[in-house]
This record gives C-alpha cells, sequence and structure tokens, in this order.
C-alpha cells in the first residue's frame, strides 16, 4: 500500500493547532507525547502491539505537496509563513517505541514522541489510526489462534474489511497475531505472507455437476487439491464427490472444506466418510462466521478439523473492533528542564502519567515469567535490587515489593532527530518474537474471560510526582 | 485515496479460478452474477447503499502490471497464456447496480454483473469490499444523524479507524448518511466534505493556564472558535474562562465543546452559565463514545446539545461491524438463452434467487410513500395494474395483491461492455437524494428497534423458477 502523500489524512484540529503554536512562537519549544490505552479489547488480559512499520513508512515519507498548500491557503485561517513551513516540513522528532509483536498492557506508553511541539502534535492523528487498527487485529487474531489450540487459522476477511487498507494491513497484523496465511494476494506481494485459497461455490455452480467440477479443479491445481463441499449438499454430494475424485486422480495434496451447516455434526461424519474410504491424509478445513468462541465451542464437542478460515469476525474485529489509543501531552521543556504536565479531567480513569517515561518489564529469573511492567520516570536508573518497590498508579495504597527479577527496558529508539535508527525485523520475525512473549505471560493472563489483572506500576518518584502535580493543581 | 494498482488485493481464489476457468474453455462464458445481502446491521429496517463510486474508479483502473505477473508467475499453478491474458485484461462486464444513498433491503441484487465468467467472478472481492464497508458505515451513520434529531452530526473517528482508507471512505459514508463534515481533512481535498476541527486538551496544557490557551484560540481563529472546556474542570474552570474569553474579544462563532463526564449534567449547567453570561448564541457541541442509543438518552433526559462530534462508534460500526454482503453465480448464457444458476445449502436463508433480474421498488402514487419491493426477471414487463400479485420467497404461502402504484427501476446500468455509461452525481447529491428517499419509507421501518420488515417479493414466474430448480435439483 501506498503511505506516500498523505500528509492531510489527519484530524483538521492538527492543522489548527499546528497554526496556532507556530503563531503563537511556541512551535518549536520540544514537548514529549505518550501514545497508551485504557482497556484490553474483549476485556482480555492483554494487548499485542503492531503498526509500527507503517508508522515508521509514515514518518519517513511525510511531507506536504504543493496541491496541499494550495488546499489548506484556501480553506482560510492559515498564515502564508506556517504555509512555508509546511512546505519546508522535515520530521526531526525522536521516536522510543514497543517493537511489534509485544504483549502490552493499559496505561503504560508504548509509544513516546519528543520533538518541536508543532510536530510532535501534528503526527497524532496517523500514529493513532495505525497502532490502533493493527493492534486491534493482532489482538483479536491472537484470541482466535490461542483458541484454535494448535490447529492453522487462516486469515479470510478481505471481502468484510473496511476498505483496502483494512484487508491488507488487517491480514499483516493478523500475521503477526499467529495467523499462518490469508487469503489477501497483494499481501503476499507486499509483506511476504503466504497467500492461499481455492474456490468459490460458483466454481462448482458452473460445470455441468459437482463431481465435474471437483475433477477439473483437481486436474489443475493436484498440489491445493481443497474441494468446497456445501454448495448442494455435504454429506450425500459434496463428500462423495470429492472422494471419487481422489481415488480417480489421488492428489498429493487433499482436504475438503466446509463453509455452512453444523461443524461439529458435518466434520465429524466427514472424518469417518473420508476414513473409511482410506483418506485419512485429507484434511478438514472449515468457514462460516467463525471467532475464538465458535472454535472453542466445537473443538470441545469434538469436531474434526484440521484447520480455520476466518473472516469477518477476526478482519473487523466484530466482537469489539474498537482499540482506544490516545496520544497525550506529557511534558514541555522550559529552559532545558522537563517541565512535566498532565491532564486531570472529571473521569478518574482519564488522568495521565506526566513526565518523560520509561517503561521496564521484569521478568522472573527462576522461570524467566514475567512479574510486573513497571513505569519510571526516565532519568532514574532501571529497577534493580532484592526489594525494589512499585504503585499502583490508582489504587495507590497497593504497594509491592519485586525481587529475583531481570528488568528489560520494553521499548527501542526508533527515531532520532527524524532519523530512522531501528533495524526493522522481517515479519517472520515479528510473529515468532510475538508468540515468545506470550509464552512469558502468566496463565491467568491468557484466559478470554476474567483475566487476572497484569501490573502496570509506578516507580515511586513518578508516583509522587503525579501526586504532587494532581494537589498542586488550582483551578484558574 | 488511490485505487489504482490494486489488481492483486483480491482473494487467492479468485486467481486460481480465472485461471482454472481459462484453462477450462469456460472463461468466456457469458455470466450473471449478484451482490445482495443478508440481514441489516443492528436489526435495522433498512441499509443504505454505498460504495459504487469506487468500484467505478476500481473498475475504470483494473489492470495487471509486470510486478502482478511476475509475482503470479512466481506463485506457480498459473499457465503462461492465462497471464499472458492478464497482461492484456480490458474490463468488458456490464453492470446494474442501485445508486447510492439509496435505502435497500435484503435478498434484493443492488448490483448485478453480467460478462465474461472470468472477469465477473474475479471482480467479486473488491466489488464486495467497497459496497459492504461504505454501506456499513453510511447505514450506521444514518441512525445516529436519526437519533440526533435535525441537530448536526460530525464524523470525528479518523484515530480509530481500520486504516486510511476506512478514515477517507468512511468519511464520505458518513456524509451520505447524513453527518454535516468530518474532521478528515483529507476528505474536504479529495470529496469536497467540508472538514472540521478546533484543538485538542494538549493545547489548552500547552499554555501557562486555561484562559491563555482559550484567548491566543479565540485571537487566532474568531471565525471557528470552539473551544475545549473540559482539560481541568468543566464547571469551575473551563465555562468561566471560556465566558471570560466571549466577554473579551467577542468572536463570531462561539461554542465549547464537552468531551467527558456526565453530559446531560454538564450541558444543562453549561447552556445556564452561558445564557446567564449573555451568551444563548454560544452553541454546545459534545464528543465521547456516543452513538445512536446514547444520543437519543441524552437528548431524552433535556441534554442542551447543538450538534455531536461522534468518532470511534461511527467509523468502525461498533455495535456490529460487518456488512454481509455477498456475490453469487445467478445464470450463465449457453448457446445465447439464459441458464439460471441456484445455490441450494444446508442454510435455508442461503439459497438464492435464480436467473437475470430487475428490481423494482413500488410506491404509493396517493401518499408518495413505499409499498414494496418486486424482483422480477428481467424479460418481464415492469410491475403494472390494479391486481398485481408478489410472492413472499420465504414463506411462499404470503402473496400480496397490489395496486395503485408506480414501480421505479431501482438500478441504473453502470458499465456497458466495461465502459462506464452513468452520470455520477456529486456527494452532496447523494446526500440529497439519500434523505428525500428515507422520507419515502414508512415509518415502521425506521426504527431502531423491531422494525417491521419490509417486503421483498418475487414475481410470479420467479417464484416458479426458483420452485422448480429447487424440485428438480438431483443430488449426484
Amino acid at each position: 500500500m501506498d503511505t506516500k502523500n498523505i500528509a492531510l489524512l489527519t484530524d483538521f484540529y492538527e492543522l489548527t493547532m499546528a497554526n496556532g503554536y507556530f503563531e503563537s512562537g511556541v512551535a518549536n519549544d520540544i514537548a514529549y507525547f505518550d501514545l497508551f490505552f485504557r482497556r484490553v479489547p474483549d476485556n482480555g488480559g492483554f494487548a499485542i502491539m503492531a503498526g509500527l512499520e507503517q508508522v515508521i513508512d509514515y514518518l519517513e515519507n511525510l511531507s506536504f505537496s504543493e496541491d496541499d498548500i494550495a488546499f489548506l491557503r484556501a480553506k482560510d485561517g492559515f498564515s502564508e509563513a506556517f504555509l512555508e513551513y509546511l512546505r519546508n516540513f522535515r520530521f526531526s522528532c525522536d521516536i522510543w517505541a514497543v517493537p511489534e509483536g509485544t504483549p502490552v498492557f493499559p496505561g503504560e506508553p508504548i509509544l513516546t514522541v519528543r520533538g518541536p511541539l508543532m510536530q510532535a502534535q501534528f503526527i497524532e492523528t496517523m500514529l493513532l489510526l495505525l497502532i490502533n487498527h493493527q493492534s486491534l487485529i493482532a489482538t483479536k487474531a491472537n484470541r482466535i489462534v490461542r483458541a484454535a489450540d494448535g490447529r492453522g487459522v487462516m486469515e479470510f476477511g478481505t471481502r468484510r474489511a473496511h476498505g483496502i487498507a483494512a484487508a491488507e494491513l488487517g491480514a499483516r497484523a493478523a500475521y503477526i497475531g499467529g495467523c499462518m496465511g490469508t487469503a489477501c494476494t497483494v499481501c503476499e506481494k507486499d509483506y511476504g505472507i503466504k497467500a492461499l485459497g481455492t474456490m468459490a461455490h460458483s466454481w462448482v455452480q458452473v460445470f455441468p455437476g459437482e463431481y465435474e467440477a471437483f475433477r477439473k479443479y483437481a486436474e489443475l491445481y493436484p498440489e491445493n487439491c481443497t474441494l468446497l463441499v456445501d454448495t448442494y449438499n455435504v454429506l450425500k454430494s459434496g463428500i462423495p464427490n470429492a472422494i471419487r475424485v481422489f481415488r480417480e486422480l489421488d492428489p498429493p495434496s487433499k482436504a475438503i472444506r466446509i463453509d455452512s451447516g453444523d461443524i461439529t455434526y458435518l466434520t465429524k461424519r466427514a472424518r469417518k466418510m473420508l476414513d473409511e474410504a482410506g483418506f485419512a491424509d485429507c484434511k478438514i478445513v472449515v468457514s462460516n462466521s467463525l471467532d475464538e468462541w465458535l472454535i472453542r465451542d466445537v473443538l470441545l464437542q469434538g469436531a474434526c478439523i484440521d484447520s480455520f478460515g476466518v473472516g469477518e469476525r477476526l478482519i473487523t474485529a466484530k466482537s469489539e473492533p474498537v482499540f482506544g489509543g490516545v496520544y497525550k501531552l506529557a511534558a514541555i521543556e522550559e529552559d532545558g528542564a522537563i517541565a512535566p504536565k498532565m491532564k486531570i479531567s472529571e473521569n478518574v480513569e482519564k488522568i495521565t502519567n506526566p513526565g518523560f517515561k520509561c517503561v521496564y518489564r521484569l521478568f522472573d529469573k527462576t522461570t524467566g515469567r514475567v512479574m510486573a511492567d513497571v513505569i519510571t520516570l526516565d532519568h532514574e536508573a532501571a529497577p534493580a535490587g532484592d526489594d525494589y518497590v512499585i504503585f499502583d498508579p490508582a489504587f495507590t495504597w497497593k504497594r509491592k515489593k519485586l525481587s529475583n527479577f531481570t528488568a528489560v527496558n520494553l521499548r527501542k529508539k526508533i527515531f532520532d532527530k527524524g532519523v530512522c535508527v531501528y533495524d526493522r525485523p522481517s515479519i517472520d520475525e515479528i510473529q515468532a518474537y510475538c508468540a515468545g512473549q506470550i509464552a512469558t505471560l502468566w496463565d491467568e493472563l491468557l484466559r478470554f474471560e476474567n483475566p487476572q489483572n497484569y501490573y502496570v506500576d509506578l516507580s515511586d518518584e513518578l508516583w509522587r510526582l503525579r501526586i504532587e502535580l494532581i494537589e498542586n493543581y488550582n483551578v484558574d
């Protein structure tokens, strides 16, 4: 997908604010913005970070065309000096972010931007859009993959995606979350994610009969011979015709797909018919509005399934299609010192964490499993020692002493003064990293319902700063 | 948005089938495919057709690059003759479709493609993707606009959209459904839909105090002076500071926006404070995870609101983010005659309507309101007369005699042998047409819960054909 020339794909307020900062003489004050989310979709135990590669593409190509400038001039309200600044725009911020595929938790800054206020503000909309979308789909895909319990899951949702970027980048995010491939062809071309597919019902209808349709397909594609058996009647027509064709042509790769009806009943009967015909090697693929709940359900009922095609409920994250990442000002440098900023809000959960921060994940030295995440101020030393105390940011009487841990800085430097300094991993590396990191989580975080709350706590110093700012805030 | 060079944004099975049709010698048989949906999202009474303009753009630009060809060659399984065909691909089908903005109902073919089997099949994925996405958002937006009961609704969801196309085309669809504008700047540049926006909380935080932030904004943008009053405390700080700035600078356009807290309580108090200060002309805008239910609720409670900003729940159609359009083979020409085709399926509601069809909407000659939609075979005369009989396709004992109606052919010819013959309306014309058509619906169809089922019935001839095909179907 082309991510160039989308400078104006942004909320209009980013432009009114940018011009306003420019006109107020604060445009180049150094600001810190944090990107974080407040809850995990589907009340899950964790989310999976995704979308960073597209953020990098966006920022490396961000510029304003003469067309863009002319459009803004006609909109009125923008000064010529500001438009001239846009004409010469060069992204020059620093960015730290959690790598794609990392399990992440509410409240932690998964990405921080430091740079000229006007720039750091302007990129808000696209950063949120790109990370919200792919993190949503990667998180949902991982739930579905976990429900499939080792069986393959193919992403099949292109036709129900919310536009072309949702189709392709949704398939990319689904792969990060653990899917084995996609139906979306261009995703293989652009991202190296295997694209697969065989036939629609129309293929079966075009030929004089189902047998002729299957036979022709097996002749053409013996290495990829998945026959769709539910156009007319699965048990009376589809499977007998598939067996006949397998007997006649013995394609090396045999599978049937069932896309309607009672999955458990039909796959059990199909398995028996195929086995009795001597085709124990024939795989059974199912599709039809599946999600993690239905997959777990049919497997508990003993359905005989080798892999799943999952479409609309994955590509739209149907059960909860919103990933609520936000982007908030955390600090501004004043005379070289970092002045922390914070939003108070009537909704307590919307109060932000002030200052330039760091995120550490503490792993148990003995088990290798996660213990907690800790947010510190950037200048603090990494958590260490045998009596490290952390504070729950909302329930501040909850303190916890930690020991026997290794602290890992969860974020990498991505941009340094506008230059990408991050060595981008391949999509297969991201997928493997994701699976590896999920293996470090507590079992209690993997539940679909009522997972435990993971600790995302504050350092003593950050906790004190937060309290101080809340107490010192005076209504004008 | 660039819709060129996306030939491979398609399910891989479209390509295996296309190559298979080519190799089987049926690629240029003339086929008919219908696009329709089976239920309205949110159990609503009707959906709104959208996305046709992007379908036209897609088909007018559909071609395969050398890159695409090389990619497919490397994938294996495609014949050189087929790849050569793709290299010289020229779209040559006929298309009929319901214009954008039309209220549409389950089961009716809102779009029909007639042309070479290989082509008509291949375009399935993108047609579904484009129409499913925008029809979903237009339908949801219209529910929200109806809930707002005459107050303006702005689309504010860019940051929560599923990718960049979802942001821009979602805003376009929302406008068709009745929104007054969008936050997405590029949507004004590309589609002429007014983009609006003022400030984020960060604007307020950057200045020494809320008053200074408001004052600076009012100085810069007196014509668009909407002040965000909930960064610290709406009633104790935000509104008093807004009033102070309005008094000092008297901007011609005054508004406040509240983005958190108890909307009903805060807007009632805000209205009183503003009125008492002499600013009855100051508008009150609210946002914060709104949808049709919350909007109706706060209005019933007497909230004082002039307009709404609606984000994530609109741009993702959160309550039901899937529009289930499907694309099914309906007929193939054999020796110049149309041979109807039909999918039987284990799920009764998945049985399709065979043949090349027409859709008529019958309007009551006296009231101008809709009476029913009727699907006929294409060669039939338009419904007419005073005793016209229609049949419910599922409950076939339900027949109905109609009289005193005008029958309107609901679909226009869009492509003729690959050439667009449709005079594309402007986005404002589409929006106005949509509002006008909704005004012809029964009040009982406009309910959010338990709307009446609209009649989408079959002509006598189509009904007989369907019965005949079901009865004649023999398992191989």
